[in-house]
């Protein structure tokens, strides 16, 4: 299917044709109609299938993603900008049960319930919904991700048949209260308690203090009518830890039950569909069959037994299950880069800034050096994300339906999430800030939706888990790792291993890849611009890095072993920010190995071209970041770092040309991009004003310019 | 006067003492009060006289700040979160109306018309509206800073006298119409003509296409009953380029005048206090004497005359007048990176992550690594930046007030506006979102501003000219002055000058200060940490790389000369990436002299070593920022870059203790801050919590948990 733009000619107004529409598309739009500007190569240029790349993002849960996308196409589940706190959130509540409507919020539950138990389709179908409005997004992730999934993971048969119906039908809209005012990331020391009373066999929950109010909670402010309340459950005199219980927070009316209270968090800087708010107990007694006891029980009597005898490896199973919160904010943020990125791209090939009348210095804005360096290593990145996304979504199915669910699949997930979710988060607030300051005014407009995206996303870099608390668990991980490796080398060992960068060694564990092509002649990495190309070099470079900051922090902790706990406390934080690093660099290392993995599965051989070099630039882009490390750690010659730079700039100029196909292949309409800046109207501006100067040079009457008169003038006299 | 907190302890409540309130305070919360945690230097720190410091940030025109400060501080000024866009707009319509009652408006206005002719003072109180809604200081600015003053600097006696005083009194809410939709930063190719009608001795306003729509407009959706409208000036067939007029928009009904139409732009990112919208005119008459004709006259019979010759240098003096909206975004800018750091380093001081009972591991945020990390380069930058901020207003108003008002001293005064803006524009938006992120889901709610003010400051990035585009002005300015003095110099000569970094070789010009201390031996450059502390060393390295990269640019730009129009454009698009770098390198240096020359004044000798640290960090956090510049140029040893990296650590913790000081030298109470969490309310709710436990552990009543019981069994078994 040829598709042109019927108003103008084709590289002012290309046609969006996403991939999802599907159809054998052609590619004439890459190859030089989409405005080369001056600085492309000029030997013949490969080009992108769209149709073809389109299909591979969607990647395995293609349908559930299209589904959901013929949900978000739909007028009324989308986004009003402008509308009231109170507007938008009886919108959202109403978009809910159009979902409802839809059949498609079951997916992740039970098929003797009317589920489907697909879960890896569940969580994609639910990301695409960001494109709607994040808002929406994230109040189904409150009502059927949190709220639902909690009491199907950490409930038993009795809740699953008592609570799930109300739940997957939205008659029971519920909060998931677990943060509270004092403890954020710090779940282990909220406050809030449930003590068994065993006269009446009930929990009895009550809020300490203030800072144990629950807080942030999305529909506890208006239209949660029972909540999973997460508390320190009590019995016989003893602690047991963070449990959590269905309580039923309001009567048919709305108003609270006896013993509960709460408020509204009001405003917040985006995400004003849901109704975030605080809640705390007085003294409320809910049954004991409320307790969800999969992990931990009571007895009538007051016996509390559970089948994992640890506290601590309760609590963090427990936790684990909550899981899938953080993979749909890694797809949710990556599909928002994709939007942001269609707007700032399409934009960009169409705006001009040229001298009126002239017709020199024509270029559109993605012409110029600056713009293409803004926007396409953002496009680059958005990729790797988008296939690492693919990577973390197979791995939740995978522990999710069982199919590969021991405790080491599970780290390996909760890992891998807590390593993806930060970069992917900030990466979309990073990319649509971009696109809006590239659209200039015309970006800060609301209805061109970068600045009310960003506004929403924003929460997203700390909220399931803030970000830098995330990067820590990664980098604990990777030093656990490490240590478990060289758990009986003594100190001397671990110094020579770091100093002498030996071949074979290699940080184990899911998250990090092993090194298998580790070069042993470190001198000789990338000899030449060509060798950078290479993925071998790339993942050589990219990895050693990884490898040789967690030795160097293990290393340096080692004395924290034989140390009080205030010196091993003051050891770990003075290294706090190496491990954040090292984490942030693990991070990159999966999502570059995600990208290289997805080039081998690209059959079409001038699309795996235009992939490659993208790839290229995400990869050598993070050299160029780092580069101070590769040369202060001599991976890197000062002439290969200054190499590094300018091949970069070759690769922009070679994507250039391909920029569109590549936000195409993303695969969004008009109907999911909804900005009229990307809509095809600048263009038609662009060629309004051209014809009328054109008009006015041909009718004779236009004034003379000045200048030019000044200069007639000069050369006269 | 003493102040302290009687709440609770005073390091856990720390009472806001702003600088502005006068009276000799004493410093005793920074010796070590404010919870000096793992790793303050034991030995002991000088401290930070607030009073006196905060005095020396108020900088010339004190004054004229503190009275701004006392207006914000009235409710009415101030903004309300969650307003609808048009009550939104009304009330700051209001707001500009109560400035006018306060007198504040009339700074920068005629003595004859009831000004004061003070120009630094009148930007000074403007930039300060920010900290009550960044709404009111802009449509302040547009009234007063953009419509007022172009009828001020670009009219005669008669605009001043006809127009001035309804301007002044907010009778004549007026537009400054300027950009087009089409055009932004491209003021010379507007599209908007003004043609001379000598029959009626009219101009003849015509918007000649859609693209030509005058577009963003403050006042132009609906209060404005008048603009200066940009158009190109076209009389008896020759087009004078651009000129600005007064024109009548609105009757006294509101509607607009025959001719003339428009659009509002409805909902933006923020800065909704704002009606912006669009204007177009069609066959539009106004009177001959509305142009403002201080540049350009038209006579009677047509015929045009001005005082500057070259067209060209006309429009850029026209334009020049507009520097002003500039320099108030950069100090404005500042002013609220102030407030952010103000309620981030507040609340990381008070809020803690401890373990619930427990007495270990009770450092407040802010003794964390990572967290002083990400706070306190930025509270460096906002110094600096502030620093800087007072000598651009200096400048201007040397220029404005005719005490220093060459062709050079303007030209001076908008490289130094171009190069600064961007980077404290940029710096506020960064430091907002650090600040939201720092604060966690509390930094989310609207009602602790973050989130609010980064919205409304996200335009300033792109307005009153786009970062990008100002940091190339900048570029070009240090290109044209290192051409000036290499202008009989061959290729040669110039490569050698590269390569040799011969110790006399500097790039003139303003902006750039010359570099007095070059140290002839490079390898000998920061040979110890010790020396990074010097201000030579760091304003050797600064310099040099601002140098080197004018010298390789200017190198590389050579052949343009002889080349033709279109290969010259492309060889300097191809150094458009190094160019806004060299800008930038060169603002931040700005910024760093700046700061430098701050440190002298000050005679307190405890104050001026934390100040010194502070400095220190700043500089010595471009050269890490920039290190891998620095290696590949051989201008540091990679043991030197470890260096700097491990010494910025060490600056950070010994700052750290001093940071609340910091903050609280910028003079803002509680009424320009209004954030709940930067109040206080954090500190009591931790301290209600630890006395909850601790009366609990007390009372015997508290349950064993379940891990002690474990660990008892275990050691009994």
């Amino acid at each position: 299917m040829v598709t042109t733009s019927p108003a103008s000619a084709p590289h002012e107004a290309p046609t969006r044709r996403p991939a999802s529409s599907g159809g054998a598309a052609t590619n004439s739009r890459a190859k030089g109609a989409s405005s080369p500007g001056a600085f492309v190569a000029s030997s013949p240029a490969p080009t992108v299938d769209v149709a073809l790349l389109g299909e591979y993002l969607l990647g395995t849960w293609a349908e559930a993603r299209l589904e959901a996308r013929r949900v978000t196409a739909r007028p009324e589940m989308q986004r009003i900008e402008g509308q009231t706190l109170a507007e938008h959130r009886q919108r959202v509540l109403e978009q809910l049960h159009l979902l409802v409507g839809e059949g498609a919020v079951n997916k992740a539950f039970p098929t003797r319930l009317g589920g489907q138990d697909d879960h890896g389709g569940n969580i994609a179908g639910f990301e695409e919904l960001v494109t709607a409005d994040p808002s929406l997004q994230i109040k189904s992730g409150v009502q059927w991700g949190l709220f639902g999934a909690a009491v199907l993971h950490l409930g038993t048969e009795y809740h699953h048949n008592t609570f799930l119906p109300g739940i997957m039908s939205l008659a029971v809209p519920g909060a998931f209260a677990m943060t509270e005012t004092g403890h954020g990331s710090d779940v282990a020391s909220i406050g809030t308690t449930a003590t068994y009373d065993p006269e009446t066999q009930e929990f009895v929950l009550n809020t300490p203090f203030r800072g144990a109010w629950k807080d942030y909670l999305g529909n506890a402010a208006l239209h949660g009518i029972a909540a999973v309340v997460f508390a320190q459950l009590i019995t016989q005199g003893v602690n047991h830890g963070v449990h959590a219980l269905y309580v039923p927070l309001r009567d048919s009316e709305g108003a609270f039950l006896a013993g509960i209270g709460g408020e509204d968090d009001g405003l917040k800087g985006g995400l004003n569909g849901i109704d975030n708010g605080r809640l705390h107990f007085d003294d409320v007694r809910i049954p004991r069959a409320n307790l969800l006891n999969r992990y931990g029980d009571v007895s009538a009597e007051g016996v509390y037994t559970s089948s994992i005898a640890s506290p601590g490896r309760r609590f963090f199973t427990m936790l684990g299950t909550l899981v899938q919160g953080r993979v749909s904010l890694d797809g949710a943020s990556t599909a928002a880069a994709k939007i942001a990125l269609n707007i700032a791209i399409t934009y960009g090939c169409q705006r001009r800034q040229f001298i009126a009348g002239s017709d020199t210095n024509e270029e559109v804005l993605l012409d110029y050096q600056k713009h293409q360096s803004r926007l396409l290593p953002l496009l680059a990145t958005t990729y790797a994300a988008s296939f690492a996304h693919e990577v973390l979504l197979t791995k939740f199915d995978e522990v999710f339906s069982g199919k590969h669910d021991t405790d080491v699949d599970r780290q390996d997930l909760e890992t891998l999430a807590a390593a993806l979710k930060p970069l992917s988060t900030w990466h979309a607030l990073d990319t649509l800030q971009e696109a809006r300051e590239a659209c200039g005014g015309a970006g800060f407009l609301a209805e061109n939706r970068l600045t009310g995206l960003r506004a929403d996303l924003d929460v997203y870099a700390t909220f399931e888990g803030d970000n830098h608390v995330l990067l820590q668990l990664v980098a604990k991980r990777l030093l656990t790792d490490f240590n478990r490796k060289f758990a009986k080398a003594d100190a001397g060992v671990m110094a020579r291993y770091v100093v002498e960068q030996a071949a074979d060694r290699a940080v184990n564990g899911t998250g990090l890849r092993r090194l298998a092509q580790n070069v042993s002649d470190r001198g000789s990495v990338a000899r030449s611009v060509g060798q950078l190309q290479s993925s071998k070099v790339q993942r050589s470079l990219l990895t050693d890095r990884v490898e040789t900051m967690v030795a160097e922090i293990a290393t340096r902790l080692r004395p924290a072993a034989k140390s009080s706990k205030k010196k091993a406390a003051d050891l770990f934080n003075s290294n706090q920010n190496a491990m954040i690093e090292a984490a942030r660099a693990h991070a990159e290392l999966l999502q570059w190995e995600a990208f290289t993995d997805a080039l081998a599965g690209i059959d079409d051989a001038p699309t795996k071209a235009v992939l490659t070099w993208l790839r290229d630039l995400f990869g050598l882009g993070l050299i160029q970041k780092h580069a101070a490390w590769y040369l202060i750690h001599g991976r890197l010659s000062p002439k290969r770092a200054l190499a590094i730079e300018a091949y970069i700039d070759r690769l922009t100029q070679r994507l250039r040309p391909h920029a569109l196909d590549l936000v195409d292949a993303f695969g969004y309409g008009p109907e999911h991009v909804r900005a009229p800046i990307a809509s095809g109207a600048e263009a038609v501006r662009q060629s309004e004003a051209r014809e009328y100067y054109r008009a006015l040079r041909e009718s004779g009457a236009a004034p003379v310019d000045e200048k030019a008169l000044s200069k007639t003038k000069a050369s006269t006299n």
